[in-house]
């Protein structure tokens, strides 16, 4: 069997927490070697991506605000775990810069793509079913 | 002219009624006996698949709280009519479980998958249309 | 290469500013000679579509409350401007319907079809990826 081809589509921060447990509960169903899934974040959903360590000595030495810490300990955790099952995380450029973060505030897990949508159309273009959780 | 196939995802329990309503009017648009469709609950929104009798006799025997009788009798109503039509409604195992809710507490027209993701990645994969009311 | 195609769903009215945005930023990735993009609104966002010049005279003749200015100066500004960079903006009939606006209240640039969900199903079958801003 071919592998089951996922792209998560994450835009508002609140919806982390449910994406996360929709890909543990679709590993447990079918098993890691049998998956290729990416989440692709943009809009305000990338400010889970900042690093928070990071993000702080920024905001030290600067005036501007940045969008860091949205992430809770639970969801990094998360991400961390699925990153080593073999889940590509990704983030919009464009949404990167709207909040103010630049790519090393980021965790270093984290893809960055020039356009989210650009993604999207290309994954769905080769196959992977879209999931809006 | 092949059958137009499409999975509706349902996440949030307010999301009912536009979707049966989306259903009603694809349905009056392009004839019944033309389309194949399946509507994919799962998160909170399993909710409404409870059926609000036997979780009354559950709820008075046990001290766990269950997630019932959120579907007005409008939804109901709707939801019977559309099975006769040939809607499949389904739902998520581990949501149900996650709402403290028995197979055998929702209604009968309802078919259990054991993940939610699993069966929206099947069914695009088979050529459904996915939609995200 | 092949256009990238993409149908955007909006049915929410607080969407449509990521939606546009989403869409800008698209075109400035790829360059609009290479996508083919079409917006297509049901549910409550065909708000944004109602020219309010001729919404106003509507309810100064009638009692009926009609849907109308809801898209900000901003937001018709973007649109037009989409529109002549190629994006096809589309209305459902239902839904108009339902938020009471006649098909001579809306602008010009928009197509309206018979049912929403019709035409989501189609482009899919057809190639174009699915998003939900």
């Amino acid at each position: 069997m071919d592998n089951l081809k996922v792209l998560f589509h994450v835009n508002e921060p609140e919806r982390w927490k449910r994406t996360l447990l929709n890909i543990i509960n679709f590993l447990n169903d079918v098993g890691q070697e049998n998956v290729d899934i990416e989440v692709l974040a943009n809009g305000a959903a990338v400010s889970a991506y900042a690093n928070a360590n990071k993000c702080q000595i920024a905001e030290s030495s600067s005036e501007i605000e940045h969008s860091c810490g949205i992430a809770s300990g639970d969801l990094l955790e998360q991400m961390n775990k699925l990153t080593k099952m073999g889940v590509r995380f990704v983030a919009c450029r464009n949404s990167l810069r709207m909040k103010s973060l630049d790519e090393n505030m980021i965790y270093s897990y984290v893809t960055v793509v020039s356009a989210g949508i650009t993604e999207i159309v290309k994954k769905q273009a080769e196959g992977y079913a879209y999931i809006k959780p």
